[in-house]
């Protein structure tokens, strides 16, 4: 039986085997465009981006387990087949996650944003700034890794509140839900940070009409995925000053494009995709225990959910 | 009774009178250069570094308070008098302090300086870093600002340890004290975090011989003064390769002088003096509490002890 793996480029095979060989001996390791792979032995696939099509060739394919937290890069082919799919939650992801909502947040509330711009300049100037316990924090999503990052800013000292689809309540935590809640939350949120699920309904959430719900000077954080985001209108926003800066871990197309104008931005801090990325052997524990929980009695980890969309 | 300012430049008077107004009504507050001040009416002073020799020209000087946590500013005067000297401790600043230690480690912990150069040159490039239960932040100093420092860092999940003159004991920090422990302390630590007190002892800590006990591609962080940071061996440090990254906050000249090759060092963040900085009205609200103290019974609040430096 095959493990198929598309999953940080080819160039990281070996390590994929080295890691599956100890974590699941008795699966043959194979990379997603090997020739000499037959199809009615794939059994299992470990894919990020797969190209739509491509899973529906292995009529033995029992689970498919996504490489990251979302699987909006899997499930927009047409020609998914019927599998169940398990996303991807290493609890290093969600501490991961945790530690980069922390350092971004902490970055925009303490203006490093400028001091790396001043610094640029040789410009020698304070910033005046509130504590913590005055700073709303507005976390959008509060699922698998939303809600430890806005416990986390909470557990820091900041005034946090979150919109989740089902306002759901969480203790020292405003909540608020649905769209009607949208200027409202937004109202009171000096650092956005989205970490929706990636969803029709979500797309293009963070817009010119968002944005201009948020209180002059306020930051914006997305971790979630790059659809979240009109990046046009985010522009025009920070370029008004209304927005006071940004920071993007995800985008329509990655790598960023080289003429993206978001590289060049002053306003803008952009990280590669790696907010809540576990090192290769935390992915790899976690793609053993989902083939072993299913193989035990057809258990699927962290199922995704067709009918919510994520 | 005059309440003698300098802190901030004089362009803060105004801010000052208007937080002291309400807070001290019955002093008279005059600005340090003011030349109408008549010497005999002078009772209390909040200073930041005073020149040599003046505070003794005020023979009826009771109290004077540090507009900052330390009061090296203020002691190397020759000429100081004998009068005690509050240093501050506005609660504000021990949150500030704490905020900006979590801010900069989570920085250097996910490597946010080399996605900054990477921006500045188009590169997308992933950045391999472990999870903080793994990483090591050593605190040096766990006095008034380190020790709520220390304590945050652990928990929000790094592996912390201390070093401090004493050698306090605290639950869940390994903790380390004197030159003698120094090898030991700086050998385990991934993330060095000053926050000492500036005594003659501490002068220089962080130079060729300390730099090299860390591990290769550690990370310095100094917030607490210049002097403990000798410059050119960080910066030889960091182009050899053995030290990943600098953020600084604290410099024997400030502002930085333009031509500090600090400046423009890729690996080196600036930060302007701003790690503890309470806002103006967290500050007067210490120094009313001072001098409400001295007042009532001659309680110094958080005093300088002679003795030991700080």
């Amino acid at each position: 039986m095959i493990l198929l793996v598309k999953s940080g480029g080819e160039s990281s095979l070996p390590e994929w085997r080295v890691l599956f060989a100890t974590l699941l001996p008795e699966l043959e390791v194979r990379w997603w465009n090997d020739p000499e792979v037959r199809a009615e032995e794939v059994a299992y696939a470990f894919v990020w981006a797969p190209e739509p099509g491509r899973l529906a060739r292995y009529p033995n394919l029992r689970l498919v387990v996504s490489s990251g937290a979302g699987v909006d890069h899997i499930v927009g082919d047409p020609a998914l087949p019927c599998v169940p799919i398990a996303k991807m939650a290493a609890p290093e992801a969600v501490a991961r996650m945790r530690e980069y909502a922390l350092a971004t947040v902490l970055f925009h509330h303490r203006k490093l944003h400028r001091f790396v711009a001043n610094q640029r300049a040789r410009i020698w100037r304070e910033e005046e700034t509130t504590e913590a316990a005055r700073r709303s924090v507005g976390v959008m999503g509060l699922g698998t890794l939303g809600l430890p990052a806005a416990l986390a800013l909470r557990d820091v000292g900041f005034r946090v509140r979150g919109w989740s689809r089902t306002g759901r309540e969480v203790e020292g935590i405003e909540t608020f839900s649905g769209r009607d809640s949208l200027p409202a939350f937004l109202g009171g949120t000096e650092i956005l940070l989205c970490l929706l699920a990636a969803t029709p309904e979500t797309a293009g959430i963070i817009c010119a009409r968002s944005l201009a719900m948020l209180p002059a000077g306020a930051s914006v954080i997305n971790a979630a995925r790059g659809s979240h985001v009109v990046v046009t209108d985010l522009l025009a926003a920070l370029d008004s000053g209304h927005i006071e800066a940004a920071t993007l871990d995800v985008f329509d197309v990655e790598p960023l494009p080289e003429d993206s104008p978001l590289w060049t931005h002053p306003k803008v801090l952009v990280t590669p995709h790696v907010a809540s990325l576990p090192d290769r052997a935390a992915r790899a524990r976690f793609v053993a225990a989902a083939i072993r929980a299913f193989e035990a009695d057809g258990t699927v980890l962290n199922r995704y959910d067709p009918a919510r969309g994520y």
